[in-house]
């Protein structure tokens, strides 16, 4: 593996054991805990239907609305069960993270629910709209140069500086616990589902929705959609060992992380099937979800879509989950033609 | 009045009396039965909240998203109670509306949903993919001239060759009273509030709304939300009798219909505050709902949050439920720039 193994992994760099952190993957236990911990503070989404979409993909399709989330991602469950999951006085000095994205937003929101100091760093040349989310939330930015190096160094001094706790966007077990319970939440509302999908970036979402599907029921199918332009998670699969060189180039922008090392044990312990989709498949199907449900989605979460579409064999009169990741997407720049 | 009003009005024109309806306004107890009657064909819609739009707004908005349900706006509900609302006999025979928009997919749905023949009579020029909606719901459709008057006599001259039952897509009381059932569902869910706001263009929904309100608690206040530019039922309240004469220039295409009589009896006695908007402040709402409730929402549907933005003194501090209406747009013709 090359130098880019670690710019982009901050978990295996040293200066991330720092911070020491248990990385273990959470059980169904553990997310029943971060459920009733984050209960106070997210939402409970909606699951809808869609009789045309259902129609069109063959399969009974239960749509987990996390679009619909507090701040607008499911990233804000894995961020809210890690803030309030730090001891007292360790909570005081607060969080840190670097993220331009929805973890970034999330994790401010988070920290403002508890009412402790939020650090973002953030790399020059960031979307202005994505700033300013997470300066509503009353998080403090720290710019660097766009670069993954100068980010984890940012956050390291920030981390010194303030004592404030790093939260990695998907590799801590308490974010990945957090995110299992969109899982949790959807089987309990629907009751049993022979197929769940999810996206999968980094991982955090689909190893946390992997674990809570096997735990309530062994046979469920876990499928993870990746868009071909960053296919990390499918290639390092495929090889058995994490591919961390890939250079994405996706529109699906929240998903151009490279899987982190704890999802990669839990996804192939878990058998997570993934499916890859091209940006224009994930174009396709977020119109189609955009004009059917009615709900703003971005296209890391029209990915799901795609892949049914796409796998249409795998899922064929299947009841199947689809997590609906989120809906942070640029309304002045949308892939849409006349 | 003028020419205008026997053209605009289906109401008053005598082709319209030969299919025999009451035209009295439906009680608490018809939109209990209409809630019974299309439970098994209706979507229970999402109500959502925003914490940072009730910052903005200074009020606790609870939103009845109607752009989720079947079809896309709440016409199915009284589509569909008015369907579901005939006799054996007559209804063999199928329905027959005058429509281009979201009436006309509804009753075509609605329709469908009881196995009958739907006939839906469009003008020429009317929106390509919206007749394609219709269509796709097994209605058949009737090209005529883009006047009221073709329209009408299009419809009644469908209706004399079929025996199809008219259904008026908003004096009709059976179509009243399934409206209606978005107000019941909403208070059911949350309550106690205390006012309740939504879009007035023909009357349909709010004059349903109104009356389930005021059944359920006498000292709710009910707002209509309309655009400045199709303001017929403010002036109408104003002077204290239907101003039919006026002809429609705003982009809430939704709500370019003249209030009807019965609508406007309804709003007089159940003293309906109209809150007028402009489209300038209904492009700004919509961008908002787009932005903070994720939610694909048409102009007609952001009337209501830009009605409390503009008039927020009447709600601050209070607990307001909003319905929002439809979401049917064309995505490759959205109002938002870069």
């Amino acid at each position: 593996m090359g130098s880019g193994v670690r710019r982009r992994d901050g978990e295996c760099a040293a200066r991330y054991r720092a911070a020491p952190m248990n990385k273990t993957a959470p059980s169904l236990a553990d997310i029943r805990d971060a459920a009733a911990r984050i209960a106070p503070h997210a939402h409970v989404t909606p699951v809808l239907r869609s009789r045309s979409l259902d129609a069109l993909a063959g399969c009974a399709l239960h749509f987990k609305c996390e679009n619909l989330q507090r701040a607008g991602a499911f990233k804000f469950r894995g961020a809210c069960n890690a803030v309030w999951s730090l001891a007292g006085e360790a909570a005081m000095h607060g969080v840190v993270t670097h993220s331009s994205g929805n973890h970034g937003a999330a994790l401010a929101l988070a920290a403002a629910t508890r009412g402790i100091p939020a650090h973002v760093v953030v790399p020059e040349g960031a979307v202005r709209s994505k700033l300013a989310a997470i300066e509503s939330y009353g998080a403090t930015l720290h710019a660097c140069a766009p670069t993954m190096a100068a980010r984890e160094a940012a956050a390291e001094a920030v981390r010194l500086a303030t004592g404030a706790t790093l939260i990695h966007p998907y590799t801590d077990p308490r974010v990945i616990a957090g995110q299992g319970t969109a899982a949790l939440e959807l089987l309990t509302e629907v009751g049993r589902l022979d197929a769940l999908i999810a996206p999968v970036g980094g991982g955090g979402l689909v190893s946390g929705c992997a674990i809570v599907a096997h735990g309530l029921d062994p046979g469920l199918a876990v499928h993870a959609a990746e868009p071909e332009g960053a296919a990390d998670t499918w290639e390092s699969l495929r090889r058995g060992e994490r591919v961390t060189d890939l250079v994405p180039a996706t529109i699906a922008d929240g998903l151009r992380g490279i899987i982190g090392a704890i999802n990669f044990r839990i996804l192939r312990e878990h058998r997570v099937d993934v499916l890859p989709v091209t940006d224009d498949e994930i174009v396709a199907a977020m119109r189609l979800l955009w004009e059917r449900l009615k709900l703003i989605i971005e296209p890391s979460s029209a990915t799901v879509l795609a892949a049914i579409l796409r796998h249409r064999e795998r899922f064929a009169g299947r009841r199947v989950g689809v997590i609906l990741s989120g809906g942070n997407v640029d309304l002045a720049a949308l892939p849409f033609g006349a």
